[in-house]
């Protein structure tokens, strides 16, 4: 049974355990600082499809049979699946997971999907509707930036605040298990917070704002402090969002500059990986909570952690209608 | 608590009651035979906003606005907002409901999102996740079909199979309550269903197999029969996918004919409103159910139905590449 803490933040009281994960790459994800951590990586980017729609799709199923696989569990073990992206209409969803025949609640958090799909995840655990669930998501740099940017051939300038989509997926099953597990213990579900950041380069600072309003929001319900915790991680704030989100909290008279890191700068090398303000996309979050985060925290170098992935909730046409970009964040809190 | 009946099939055993719902049209739903029903609806296609996106947003702000107003609550009374409609990154989900200030998971289920979001709401408040959960959505004529099929402007022809996107939303408002009062029961969780359509003109034929899968799975795991239910209510199948789905139905063995009734068919008048095979879209059966179904639960007129809205998972990008039309269906079971 979970806890109503506040208005969105629950306390899940069962122990839902995240019993196995498995973070998914590119090239380029390879490359990186974190390249030894993903589970499977890929050269080339349309992973043998015809389309990067499709590759993305692939980065899906790939992310769910790995992870299937680690927990030695077949399709029919897992009741229920959560899962989105970025793509219009999330196709990389319902094309990369129609293979596996699982019910399917399709959600939209854009870049926040890891966490949202978490946090429903282990409600429905907890509340012993599902005996397990799976969360997934990923994103494509190619589907994604000619979707909501430029055609990939113009090659057109980014700007230095713009962010890298991350070509990667994740996914985690949870589970009802052991207290010393991995384990999900609260969530904040996050509001709709929107500062009329319109620049569409800028995706940190439109997120950031939610960032700050979800992270404080818990430490009022639950009656914490950030001392509480090892690592405070955002999803994909990037480097000029990270900085802004700490600017914030400090507005608020809490610091969390030593404690805080972020799966858009951890994922790439910024000096000789040309990424400009860091890692992005629902893959972000996604691939480096499932690999390296999940793989420390089993190692127990990590025990008590917040993971908050931002989503910045917008698309090309409420841009071009001159529309605002707003954020949103959804928090987990995980033992180990 | 919830109870596990099967894969994706829950019980929710505590009185998870619908306390107050809105249903709202545009004009042409308003001219329709359940004109007299709806909450709210408008004269103007832009409801007095710069563009029809902007006018869909309305659509949801003003279902949530006048759910809370019938329930005599504020937005403070909400913990939670469940949400989801069809346009690219669920904009209207987004701008309809900033101002509110309520914690969102948004979702993505197509046509499905009625259903979708009440299940995930009726999940949330059974396991104590929440006190109040709110489930929205809606569709808008013109956004849709600029986004999905061809500009307003062009005039194309429509094909006999062809349905007519509602303009409308609707939002419903859950909490525990009594066990006389309308109640969620259970829930069936819908998989994607793919028999390989690809004409997007022929969205019923897409979606029938999804709905007969999710019904036959549902009266299995709660070893029921169609015969225990006043109604079988589908979301947007429209004439072409209503045959398809008593077809499909009668190859199992099951005659639904007699009991079902589609949101799409009821919707609007097909002799004289000259919408082809039916309503569809996600605000077709959030409007219907959450006015004239409500209703009719509210006056004990129907005491024991199933509610199936079915979505197809597709985009324009999908479709161009080649792909098929996925369906999607998801279930509940209420009892007034």
């Amino acid at each position: 049974m979970a806890e109503r803490m506040g208005q969105g933040t629950i306390c899940i009281t069962g122990n839902i355990v995240i019993r196995a994960s498995a973070g998914i790459g590119g090239k380029k994800e390879k490359e990186g600082p974190l390249g030894a951590y993903f589970d499977v990586t890929f050269r080339h980017d349309k992973l043998g499809q015809l389309t990067w729609e499709k590759a993305e799709s692939t980065l899906q199923t790939v992310a769910v049979r790995t992870m299937l696989q680690k927990a030695v569990l077949d399709t029919a073990d897992v009741d229920i699946i959560f899962a989105g992206d970025l793509l219009n209409q999330c196709i990389s969803s319902t094309f990369g997971l129609r293979e596996l025949g699982i019910p399917l609640l399709g959600q939209y958090g854009a870049c926040s999907t890891m966490a949202q799909t978490l946090a429903a995840g282990a409600v429905f655990v907890d509340a012993d509707a599902v005996i397990r669930a799976a969360a997934v998501t990923s994103s494509h740099f190619c589907s994604a930036e000619r979707q909501f940017r430029l055609p990939i051939e113009y090659g057109g300038q980014r700007t230095p605040t713009a962010q890298w989509t991350v070509t990667g997926a994740g996914a985690a099953l949870l589970e009802k298990g052991k207290s010393t597990d991995i384990c999900i213990r609260h969530i904040t579900v996050g509001r709709i917070n929107d500062l009329q950041i319109k620049d569409a380069n800028n995706m940190g600072a439109a997120m950031a704002p939610a960032a700050a309003d979800t992270i404080s929001r818990y430490l009022e319900d639950t009656h914490t402090s950030i001392f509480d915790y090892d690592l405070i991680l955002t999803g994909d704030l990037g480097l000029v969002g990270s900085r802004l989100l700490c600017e914030l909290m400090l507005q608020k008279d809490i610091d969390i500059a030593g404690r805080h890191q972020d799966c858009g700068c951890l994922i790439y090398d910024r000096e000789t990986q040309d990424v400009h303000a860091g890692g992005s996309g629902c893959g972000c979050a996604a691939s480096v909570f499932c690999s390296y985060i999940m793989q420390r925290l089993q190692r127990k170098e990590l025990r008590n952690i917040l993971f908050i992935a931002t989503g910045a909730l917008m698309s090309p046409t409420s841009s071009q209608q001159g529309e605002s970009i707003p954020g949103i964040a959804h928090l987990l809190h995980i033992t180990a």
